[in-house]
């Protein structure tokens, strides 16, 4: 819960603008891109490719309200609704993380534990950083529900990590330096998310609400579009080891 | 940054409406084109009319964004948004570029050297470009920040047209005059641009706005979906080429 609109400068007001914009686009375009692109892995990996779809499709539809959400409190009827970015990462998060799991392909005793483990801790964690995000910007409650959904937030990189590292010696030639850059990429996206959150404990005015609101959908895109992208890079890599190609 | 909404006649006003609104349909009819001639090419060449869908589904969306914004303006609560155009170049040009290259066919280090080289000075070109475009139209600001995006500007045309013109030895008969003929109509589209964004330099008032919005306009027309058709009739000539034909 951030400062009134009314507050804000017109060039605040337009960067958080477009960059939700930009959101809309680039989750639009890699859905998009994976509709038509889908048939070119092999099936075993179109599972993967659907779900980021799906996730795809889902933040698109919330970036729509956010930036909808984002525009109408210049009406001063509603406040802009925090709550669809929260909607949005309760559906989406366990998502990116079961397709993660589903496309390193490790062995079906493993892919179902992490898949289980990952999805509880997720879960958990958003729902722990929702009431301190609908806390005021220097409260101690958003301090505390912050420190609180840090736990499983940690745990998740901490089981990705580890689970990402062992699984490097079964991955074809080919395909080793992308897993192992996208453990990386997963670590320094995911920590845009709590510098986002506690941004306005530091700085409780438009400036911190700013940086938030951009950190967040800075974030989503690299943590979505990218991330989907580099899922599917991954895919057509193993496809093409396994001499598939697509039909005429 | 232009003249204030209030000071368009009916007809100025129009005009950029309706030419903003032919981009749409032109955006967008491409767009179906592509969505059922995508299969008339080899799997080869599929990936670059992919990337053609997106950029047009990109711009189809901005186009959408640009219309609302300009009509809105009227109820004097936000301004026009520029923005919209330039989120939609850092995010289409490279993509443009891309497929460009990956249409030609060279091989592997080349194309990755060319997309990674072409990305970087599209993205700064359009970064530099920005500032400019957001300072008011006769200011030193336009000048020196549109003169500085020219540099990369020139590099990417220059690039380009090198390339091409060293490619053609390698391209099949018949597609030599239509590669040779994409070198000048990407030079001529790309000319557009520049003198779009330096016109309000020479005239601040409405007409120099209405020839800025316009030429933006026609260029991202002839730049998008005429340039997508130019690509597909390549990959659809060089696919006939190696005898392919679609499944029945």
């Amino acid at each position: 819960m951030g400062n009134a609109i009314s507050a804000y400068s017109l060039n605040d007001f337009q960067l958080v603008y477009n960059l939700v914009s930009l959101a809309v686009a680039a989750m639009l375009g890699t859905f998009v891109f994976l509709i038509f692109q889908r048939r070119s892995v092999a099936p075993a990996y179109r599972t993967a490719i659907t779900i980021s779809m799906v996730v795809l499709f889902i933040a698109a539809y919330h970036y729509l309200r956010i930036f909808d959400s984002w525009v109408e409190q210049l009406d001063g009827v509603l406040p802009f609704n925090e709550g669809y970015r929260y909607v949005d990462w309760l559906i989406t998060v366990p998502l990116l993380l079961a397709e993660l799991v589903l496309v390193l392909r490790l062995d079906k005793g493993k892919t179902k534990s992490l898949i289980t483990r990952l999805a509880v801790a997720s879960i958990l964690m958003i729902a722990l950083g929702y009431p301190g995000e609908m806390s005021p910007n220097g409260s101690t409650a958003r301090i505390v529900w912050g420190i609180v959904s840090l736990i499983p937030f940690l745990y998740i990189l901490y089981v990705l990590f580890v689970e990402m590292t062992k699984s490097l010696d079964d991955q074809p030639a080919g395909i080793k330096p992308i897993v192992s850059g996208l453990r990386w990429i997963i670590l320094i996206t995911w920590s845009f998310y709590p510098i986002a959150y506690f941004i306005p404990v530091i700085d409780g005015g438009v400036t911190g609400d700013v940086i938030r609101q951009s950190g967040y959908s800075i974030a989503d895109i690299l943590a979505k579009p990218a991330f989907c992208l580099l899922v599917y890079l991954i895919a057509r890599r193993k496809s093409e080891a396994d001499n598939f190609s697509e039909a005429a």
